[in-house]
């Protein structure tokens, strides 16, 4: 039998973090090395998320954490503005990072694959853990070959501040790939409340809505001659991308270079 | 047993004056009394509509039509331009206005209510004759006040006009008319790409989707903690008004005074 | 100000009791009076949904909670074996019952009622009490007034028990009260999968859905001429039934009788 | 250029059979070579379906048609009972057919498919003709290799005579193949009204909603921890098969031998 994988969590004290912490915890093929967050008090990370104490306080400084923890893996689930060098630290450190913060720029994804490269590691940033929205973004790219009409609706909570979501702008750029270039829509078409044919993006729209008690939904609806068809994901919680932060964990051992997007790490 | 009702139609050779025709025709209480279009031939108005022939001519002139046919009501669905016009034609010469087209101002209503009172006849103006949509608005008001966090999303063919639909608007208004007032979402929110979020309305969303294949759907929902509340209507084909149109056309002979609206002929 | 409400709660260890159990303690116009699970071990009834202590144990016997706890108020989640006899119990004891079980009969319902009445207490049995299942039942009602055709399909997890929902069976009496008589469909349908059309009720249909990941979904369709209109109530989880279970609380205090249904608790 | 591809029609006077008619005559490489419908009185083909006269009048006798036309390929959608006899009738006589009627036996399509081989030409049987209604087969039977829990819901009108629908079995038929066995449900599980919980197929549920205004819609929801997958189409209309029948009528004369599914003919 293998030895488990050493597992560090940076953003541990968030949302997602703890879910991470609280599945690492978990499952005995995967070993807490480190968690870390900025804002939380030194405190035991099981104690922190509802599990008995697990010997594993939640320190502040992720340099720290990834020289002295031993970690394979750095699960990072912070914000924009720390995840870049968040994933820059843990290369460089010999620690596979496994992402799911957005906003890199093309530029950084490349240079930080060279980087993962160079030190022989794999990497995995994915703007989305779950099967069902892979699935979804998957079989909405095909269906635009056969029916290239289509718009997208996104919903997720009423507090989220970027509109449209990480997610439906990856599915659009998989759909612009896949199908006929096509301006749809009436050219002569007029907004008599500005905003109301929503975000326009290469020739089809989409659509952000935001409302309380929502997670994250995602439709793709297709339009032509007599019929229609949708594709459509439902989230019901954070707990839900934890089967793919799993994979993606055991994966990221045994490739080099950074992956971009969970899809690629399904056959 | 009552005389028939002699009914006029303004836009006969448009494809919901067509069904029009083809409702008149066919229901054996109403009499076709004139067909009217700016741009059709003349032919026989039952021809036109893929029935026998009626031996009522389309022709082009409403004035005349008006005068001479001894119409008791005028079905108008023709384009906004000509709907006011029309309509004040129609009171004028004392025949019922029942109007499917858009496009009056307040201003406009209220003086052809006036006329209608003066004239001591009825008349209706609607956005919408389906008795689905009329209770989807019903609903989506009576849901706002205990629920006041909510979107619209409506869906039309790819080669309507203008955006949103009469029919969202009009939801919009009865919404706002009946929830507390509130300005949903983040107020820091951003949009990435510009009209992701919709058109605002009063504190909320309203979204307008363009698909071929499509007719009219709308659907209107609600979120709250741990819940979501969705009101949808679709309808498939222009016929679906016809039901409606009906009830309007005999409702119409029995009040006086303008009415806004299809839902306040409904109990 | 008015004195907090002592609320006793049966079956606090399960799902439903621990989200109440979480409520009192969180809402400063309630004091948790007492805490019944057969079969939970003793503890504070504070850990045990997640929060600090709060110095009431749970105990095994609800009649001593009844008897020596002073609670106004006895929430029961129970399970239909148990539930009678606890609301039975409570009102002996003059301690209202908001009881969110099902399966009384109707005569149990008749006598719990008169027994209220001759105490001069409230109580209330409720199937649901989410405001939005209610409303969705009340639309559902109201639309089979003008569009008789219709039927329900509800979602719920795949583990539950018993098909269909007590909330879909509820919508279906209350459907049934508001349509004319109506057998639907085709009389010589044949199913070549039995159970394909469903369950029979009153001339219409009832599907139950069960899979993982769904918490609690129904949905009402109504199907006319060229028509469709669509009425769907989502929840998501437990803690989304307790606004109504706090309103139910506040308002058993102040009527006599027991009350079936929450919808008669809303104006 | 080549030479028009001609076509003869069995239930030309039916509901499909009008279609097929109108888009053969109006596709100008087809013609149309015979018109057989054994209730249709003898009338041109081109009125019958609302188009100028075609000069081809309605036969009642198929083996005549199939004689005298000089047929390429027969387009057959007739019913269940006379629908194998045509088309063995069609390969006997050298014709290719297209038949979209069901109800063919598994031995019947074996010694169909041995006929064509023989007699050198193609055939196609296709429970469904809608591209839309194979893209959501294949996406379902894709989806239940990573989420094997789901259920089938379709939608018909209300006068369909058979449940649950063809699509929906052929659909049931692809998912069995591609997911691990598997018994959903809680094995307790109790129906207190029998059906409701659907149809059963080989570990999952069908259910069979009949409304009037639908004309042919399904969906196929996949759950899993924390969400669920929606694949869905909506058929509005019978002119919605025609592009795919008229794939159909061209691709079936460059193969040979009887394919079953229109999904085969696409790449």
């Amino acid at each position: 039998m293998s030895e488990p994988i050493k597992v560090a969590v940076a953003g541990a004290g968030g949302r997602m973090g703890r879910e991470v912490v609280k599945m690492v915890l978990q499952d005995d093929k995967l070993v807490l090395a480190a968690a870390v967050d900025r804002s939380a008090e030194l405190m035991d990370a099981g104690l922190l998320v509802g599990l008995p104490a697990c010997g594993v306080s939640i320190t502040r400084v992720l340099e720290e954490a990834l020289q002295n923890s031993g970690a394979d893996v750095l699960v990072d689930f912070t914000i924009p503005a720390f995840a870049y060098s968040n994933t820059l630290a843990a290369i460089t450190h010999g620690v596979r990072p496994v992402v799911g913060t957005t906003g890199f720029t093309p530029e950084q994804i490349k240079e930080l694959d060279e980087l993962c490269q160079s030190r022989g590691i794999g990497g995995l940033i994915a703007p989305n853990f779950s099967i069902g929205a892979i699935l979804m973004m998957k079989f909405a790219a095909e269906a635009a070959k056969y029916f290239p009409h289509l718009e997208i609706i996104e919903y997720h909570g009423d507090q989220k501040l970027d509109a449209p979501s990480g997610t439906s702008i990856k599915t659009a750029e998989l759909i612009s790939e896949a199908r006929r270039e096509l301006k749809q829509g009436n050219p002569n078409e007029e907004e008599t409340i500005e905003g109301a044919r929503g975000g326009y993006y290469d020739g089809f729209r989409i659509h952000s809505v935001r409302l309380p008690g929502v997670f994250a939904q995602q439709e793709v609806i297709f339009g032509a001659f007599g019929q229609s068809l949708k594709i459509r994901h439902d989230s019901y919680d954070r707990a839900g991308y934890m089967p793919g932060v799993n994979v993606a964990v055991n994966k990221v051992m045994n490739y080099t270079g950074l992956v971009y997007g969970f899809e690629h790490l399904m056959d």
